[in-house]
């Protein structure tokens, strides 16, 4: 196995150096200039072998770009301009170790420069397996969060829903093996709807059960026309379409609570699907071509069972 | 094993908000207001058990300290305030795995209050074996790195070396024990340092090779006094407390580069001990009361061999 400085000199290879970057990856730190006026955003995700991923079925570069996908779809959430993150990663004590670590780098790099993202420190341990904890920053004059919901305000979806979950079947589809491996974080529609949400979350667990998180936090309720639904490709190619969208989870999609006023200004910018509405009282209930539908016996995915 | 959510519920409990915080833990992102006229300093430093740690030798509580104790040292080194932090947990599937998840949570906790550090999201996996990956935010105007050091500058330790390592030994001495359980991050002194140190580094792989680091990154050489680095009281007890001291590692020490005209001052507020100096070239030599000292074969800690 390779030294630790080696593997990191080759993990930064591809990365290239970010604005408002006083000190990069080397120091003890890094140290950043935020922008005036603006707060900064921040989140950590990690995505695990064995348990997000499998190299069997993911490239190291898959790896790579959905460690960071993931974390700028909380961004996107949120309505923050990602800015920079840093990158701790478990490498498992094998050979060739470094020849993957390489491969992940290049993954996420290739998101990083598309989404304007720098890389400014990291971690490295050994490990039983591999795995990617990322801590994006990003900047927001005015972050969404996942309370601020209304009575009566609009449910929107942006992006596709049930595509990731198609992703992990035998023989996917090509859109739903590309939204399991290659997510793409829907950046800059966040920034554009946190103009104009009161709430928002991304799907990463589940659309259900991501609702609920939303609806709890803002103590309100939710009723959602499963017709109105945007399944994805790979979704809608499948009998149990509608249960993948519903509980399916990693489709990083945005769900936004969108004051009615709004919303026709909203459409104008950002492509997306009115679902639901946000009702008083608490959790969320489902209709299909306006009968009552029943609830999943599952909402979505826990990460420790 | 519990939920998630339940599990997250009982980590947050011991912590208290901190200042500047916009939107705390339990959103898809943090939102912080950074103080005008600082840079903003980041870290992210893990803690795995099996590589840090072993639940046999560490309490969960222990476990909790250090990992923020190691991320803090490095904002310590930087000069910076803490002010957040981000904390992702990677939790085996195991029966009791809450009870130790709230154990981990009270010694963070413990310094987090001490150290004014305010705990703003997370993230929870499920792993093969117990890890805290942890990212701190601090604050600095002026944030020292590893570069900088000039010839001329005096070469200077603050805190103690050795006793991390000697606490690994059977039966260790108590400081020893201390040292590698609740090791006691800098941040005082690294505040007050920073106003007269050019470069500096924490010890967290080992003296000499993060000595080296520093004058590497530098483009320059240091020569050590071994007389004059101060060991803690659990090497000074073992007949190789010196090889612990140049190699051990976990240290938490600060070393630092100080422009010669500037040390009297930094004497008067922070108790340091000076080791030797910065010179032109690279690398690093020891001496022996003025004699010269052999290299010890191995440096430091490579984290993957």
């Amino acid at each position: 196995m390779s030294s630790e400085f080696d593997l990191i000199d080759a993990f930064l290879a591809p990365f290239g150096r970010g604005t408002g970057v006083v000190i990069g990856p080397g120091s003890d730190c890094a140290a950043v200039e935020p922008a005036r006026g603006q707060r900064l955003v921040a989140t950590t995700d990690a995505v695990v072998e064995g348990v997000h991923f499998d190299l069997r079925r993911f490239s190291p570069e898959d790896v790579g770009w959905k460690a960071l996908a993931v974390n700028l779809s909380d961004l996107a959430a949120a309505g923050a301009r990602p800015r920079w993150f840093l990158c701790a990663l478990g490498i498992p004590r094998k050979q060739r170790a470094e020849a993957v670590a390489r491969r992940i780098a290049r993954g996420m790099a290739a998101l990083a420069r598309q989404s304007g993202c720098a890389l400014i420190g990291g971690n490295v341990s050994s490990a039983s397996e591999w795995s990617v904890t990322i801590t994006a920053l990003g900047e927001a004059k005015r972050p969404l969060a996942r309370t601020g919901a209304r009575p009566g305000d609009a449910l929107v979806v942006v992006g596709r829903l049930g595509d990731a979950a198609a992703g992990l079947r035998p023989l996917p589809h090509a859109s739903g093996a590309r939204a399991q491996r290659r997510p793409r974080p829907l950046v800059r529609e966040g920034l554009l709807a946190a103009r104009f949400a009161s709430a928002a979350i991304d799907v990463s667990d589940g659309f259900l059960q991501d609702l609920r998180h939303l609806v709890d936090s803002s103590g309100v309720g939710a009723v959602v026309e499963c017709s109105s639904l945007p399944l994805g490709r790979a979704a809608r190619s499948l009998p149990d379409g509608m249960e993948l969208a519903l509980t399916g989870g990693e489709d990083y999609a945005l769900v936004l609570a969108v004051p009615r006023r709004k919303l026709a200004a909203l459409r104008k910018v950002v492509d997306c699907a009115e679902v639901g509405r946000i009702l008083r009282g608490s959790g969320v209930t489902l209709t299909e071509l306006g009968q009552p539908r029943p609830l999943p016996r599952r909402a979505g995915f826990d990460h420790l069972k």
